[in-house]
């Protein structure tokens, strides 16, 4: 560590940098200053990627680099603290590629004695990454390359002789450059948005695995605890805690049902019979197949569920499922059999898949087939109707192996539209990245997230939780704006946009889960602020917090904005901004892009006619290289120094 | 059964009435007209008991009689639906004694033969009655009176060489007269509310055991299957399926400390500390324990948990608490311990009293202690401070076994105020039923509820639950008025007091569970209507199904008006209409009852002057001999009659 630095509580305080290309492996420490900036987790990979990696570099080039980090807060015992942020260029939608993950890997990763591994180069066959208490192997992985993930799983943990290994591993689907492949930690937690699996994969990499005996000192033992006790009680008496405890967010699909805002056959029916709708939802889930639940690390909400399916066809054992994978194998394709989802899911997970976008691609072929557009003849003889689940089955078989009909899906929505020169308006994606399972006309908070989300359609970035339940003198307390948190509801819609964007980054970036920020609403800016202060020794005042979470956002835009985004790419796809919702609780509803745009660009002091960050915006939050970047402005030192003060080189 | 009747489907279709005095015992039929007018349960206990008890008999001599009926639905396997009612003239309140209780003893008393047991006169020495598959014995009960009620449980089982019986028991409290002692189902259900196991001690009856193999055949299966289905579907789909589930009622302990309505120390402290409150609460008995949940017959809310305590003082495993045990061992007596609260309901129950009433009288007692009216040397020493549970230990014994003390407890918090001529304003009660955990004065409805009620201060003759959780839309619906389903609203609640005292009457009558009437919200007078068709094949339309509700509480009403209480007698206690709360969410807030008992009995068509029903009223709901008890006009024939029609004699 640099003596100029305090000493950083709550991190592991290295960084690990592996280049696959030379085997070389670097050391760099933990510094003050990339804390202060960016705290850890999503924002050290932002920061990172935007100094290393440029419009220059081919996603599946080795010049590409994956970024694992985690941040101050997992490992340190703080309950919803697990989480960790695995970045690169998406060679799925070509800007900014980033997912998010629970579990138990970002402790042990940390205990092995890092907060951020990065990946550079190519390595010329098959390896996996062996990292055990700051030592680092790079292991043959030809035995183990073509497995699934379950069987990468057997066999990693009988060859390092240790079933309690973390795991991140890359399926199937990965290795054969399906763009929507993720990267799978504790088997059926994917890191699976904007395909970092096939970058993992293009580098010949089949997992990275970390085993640590280490420990995290946090900075204020007594003043942690007092926050940890009161974070604790209010998620215990929180209105959600035992919904969330049973069902985690597999409850969100009949909620949905009740509002009217289900992807029901590829987003034409929003809503569905109470019955249908309940034979597919979490409560069945819980009622008949759910036998314990699990939770990610030191978490006091185990939301995760295992369950088991027993059935003449097929009895497993699995996890989950999260909403968006039970809705996208049931409603999204017409499929009202929940063991057949189950067991379509469990196939999308082993396979290595991103199953959001694998619904996408699969119900837009549905949809297309419907109307004629496909027939038998362009899906190798596979029967396309609606829930026509043996289809289905095969079909996510022929995506990962792109084979036949497969192939043509393998790339994404937008790219099979261009090949096939049809369904183009139908292709549901923003930016390249697939829809998630809302419907952003009865959700339109939502909507305008899916827009301007810095890595495409997808809900995460800012997901303000079923718009705050429609609660107006919430959004009148936090906004000055009542409609802001009805959901269908459009004033208001920018700032509770921009808000739930920098406490998302901020989260993050600090190893959180989301649920307490933005499900729960239990955190704010002063609550995170001496969370740092208890856990880091950092006095950061809640101002400056909330410019950490700014800041990334702002960084994430301008990564972006120089791989050639802007404005016009904020958009929704037609139907939603066209067509109103024909049933349900919503119907009637487009989403008003237009005014809630406005609004956001206004939110965030952005340029309203570019929808860029404007110079002031990057110079308060110190991101003068951006200024240089995006305007050709030199202005004082780059910040991206911080990066290169202290590294230090190691075996 | 006689030949003008139907055959009537859902009852067990007798009524069995033991005299203990001459041990004779009858079997009646249940006839056409009975369940026309009454339906079954609370109904034919008030028809029979109206008839049968009247002013001039003393609660506790050999004339009054201990009815126990169950309604058509039990036993047929509809979900929720497991009641049964307990009905006698109290000794406790001198006015209708009446408690409602689930679990399985309904099915099985009906599989044995019986829908409805009167217990007349009084047998010499201890007995206990045991009827199986329709053989009635009166047996011999020396050797276990005076036992607790676990030991009670467990003699008799033995003695029978059978677990499966079901059995209805009362404890050493009531055998000592303690006016507030209850007769126990399942242990730990009991029927405990206005004293009704004084007169079965009264009566030298220890236990009622029954044990059937009959069944019960409903009249129209597939109409009966279709509507369960719909029912399951819509409890499985409520929102508050799973904090039901979870923690039953004793989930309200934390809800009602949000809205700030707890009875703390004696209707002192509405609100409490959160982090106190949780430590008392449901969530915390479902986190740390709850080992299991225990439904009741055919039941799919599993409701009831078994738990286990264990600790250095005491370990032990027992069921429950439902909120009114739990609020009462804690935040009425100031106690923050939750595991000597457990301890403190375990032994309430076991020595068969009222949790409710028993209370009142020590936090009763407390106040005056707080407040130096009561001393040391009033209490046998016992120091009543606040939570001081040790004392709370040592009372409970004392009022059970009328020692020291606790005699002066045992007759109720009136008799008590009155003995010492002091805190007669602070005793809590209303037509001397103490009242339960809920302060009225952020429950408006509530109040009114109390203060009308046919038993006294007890909210489930008309539970609007949480007044319907702040609905103002709910109410516009139902009553015309937003603010009938405020909690502070105070236009409106004599229409939604009177709708939900029906439809609990209704439910009651029916053997039906009221958390699918009142808590769920879920029936409505159509379901009742096709439910009663599809179970009993009497087709009744939704106007007569009401008015079933409405009559039943117009009988109670005149039972009580013949017992001398009147429009007097519909009252709060001066804290409540005077002192407003001083904290939490309600402050400011006083009941103003004047207003909404005008409303009520506008709502009632009761004659506002003196609050009983009208000539008209009594008339139109068929209710002549009413009339003439009291206006003393006689017109046509008496319902009665149809009591007497079919009465046969059996050995």
């Amino acid at each position: 560590m640099s003596s100029t630095n305090r000493k950083l509580y709550g991190y592991a305080g290295r960084i690990l940098r592996i280049n696959l290309s030379t085997r070389r492996i670097k050391v760099e420490e933990v510094n003050e200053k990339l804390a202060r900036m960016y705290l850890g987790g999503r924002g050290f990979n932002i920061a990172k990627l935007y100094d290393e990696v440029d419009p220059s570099v081919d996603p599946l080039s080795p010049e590409n680099k994956l970024m694992i980090a985690t941040g101050p807060i997992p490992g340190t015992g703080f309950p919803l603290g697990a989480r960790l942020n695995v970045s690169a260029k998406s060679p799925q939608t070509g800007i900014l590629g980033d997912s998010n993950v629970g579990g138990h890997y970002a402790a042990e990763m940390k205990y092995a004695g890092f907060d951020q591994i990065i990946i550079e180069g190519r390595s010329s066959r098959p390896v996996y990454i062996y990292i055990c208490n700051g030592e680092v192997e790079i292991r043959d992985a030809e035995g183990i390359w073509g497995l699934t993930i379950s069987k990468t799983y057997d066999a990693l943990r009988r060859e390092l002789r240790d079933p309690g290994v973390q795991i991140a591993a890359i399926g199937p689907a990965a290795e054969n450059m399906v763009k929507f492949s993720g990267i799978f930690f504790n088997r059926v937690r994917p890191a699976a948005r904007t395909g970092l699996g096939v970058v993992m994969a293009s580098k010949n990499l089949k997992a990275i695995v970390v085993k640590g005996d280490g420990f995290i000192e946090v900075a204020k033992p007594v003043l942690f605890e007092k926050i940890v006790d009161e974070i604790e009680l209010e998620v215990y008496t929180h209105e959600q805690y035992w919904p969330r405890r049973i069902m985690g967010t597999s409850r969100i699909l009949l909620a949905a049902n009740k509002i009217g805002v289900l992807p029901g056959k590829h987003f034409t029916e929003p809503v569905l019979p109470l019955q249908y709708a309940f034979e597919i939802s979490g409560e069945k889930l819980a009622l008949k197949y759910n036998v314990k639940n699990r939770a990610c690390f030191s978490c006091i909400v185990p939301c995760s569920r295992v369950f088991v399916v027993k059935n003449r066809e097929n009895a497993f054992l699995s996890e989950g499922p999260e909403y968006e994978a039970l809705a996208g194998m049931t409603v999204r394709i017409g499929n009202n059999d929940l063991e057949k989802a189950l067991r379509a899911i469990e196939l999308i997970n082993d396979l290595g898949l991103d199953v959001i976008s694998t619904s996408e691609v699969i119900s837009w072929a549905m949809e297309l087939y419907s109307n004629g557009q496909l027939t038998r003849n362009d899906t190798d003889g596979l029967e396309l109707e609606w829930g026509n689940m043996n289809a289905v089955f095969e079909l996510i078989m022929k995506i990962a192996y792109r084979r036949g009909f497969g192939e043509l899906l393998a790339d994404g929505v937008v790219e099979a539209a261009e090949k096939i020169g049809k369904g183009r308006d139908i292709a549901f994606h923003v930016k390249k990245l697939e829809m998630i399972q809302a419907d952003p006309r009865g959700l339109k908070g939502y909507g305008l997230g899916f827009a301007v989300s810095s890595r495409g359609a997808d809900h995460l970035r800012s997901e303000p939780f079923i718009e705050l339940m429609d609660n107006a003198e919430l959004g009148a307390k936090m906004f000055g704006e009542p409609e802001s948190t009805l959901r269908l509801g459009v004033r208001g819609k920018g700032k509770l946009v921009a808000y739930y964007e920098n406490i998302c980054a901020l989260v993050d970036s600090l190893g959180v889960c989301k649920n307490l920020a933005e499900n729960m609403n239990i955190l704010n800016y002063e609550k995170i602020s001496k969370l740092i202060e208890s856990v880091t020794g950092l006095e950061l005042t809640p101002l400056e917090v909330e410019e950490i979470g700014e800041r990334v956002v702002n960084l994430e835009r301008a990564y972006n904005a120089r791989e050639g985004i802007n404005k016009t790419h904020d958009v929704l796809p037609t139907r939603f901004l066209k067509e109103p919702l024909k049933k349900g609780p919503s119907a009637g509803h487009v989403v008003e892009l237009e005014d809630m745009l406005k609004e956001y660009y206004k939110a965030r002091e952005w340029n309203p006619d570019t929808g860029l960050p404007t110079i002031e915006k990057l110079e308060k939050l110190g991101l003068y290289k951006v200024v240089k970047d995006l305007y050709g402005i030199v202005k004082s030192a780059s910040f991206f120094e911080i990066n290169k003060s202290s590294r230090s080189e190691r075996g």
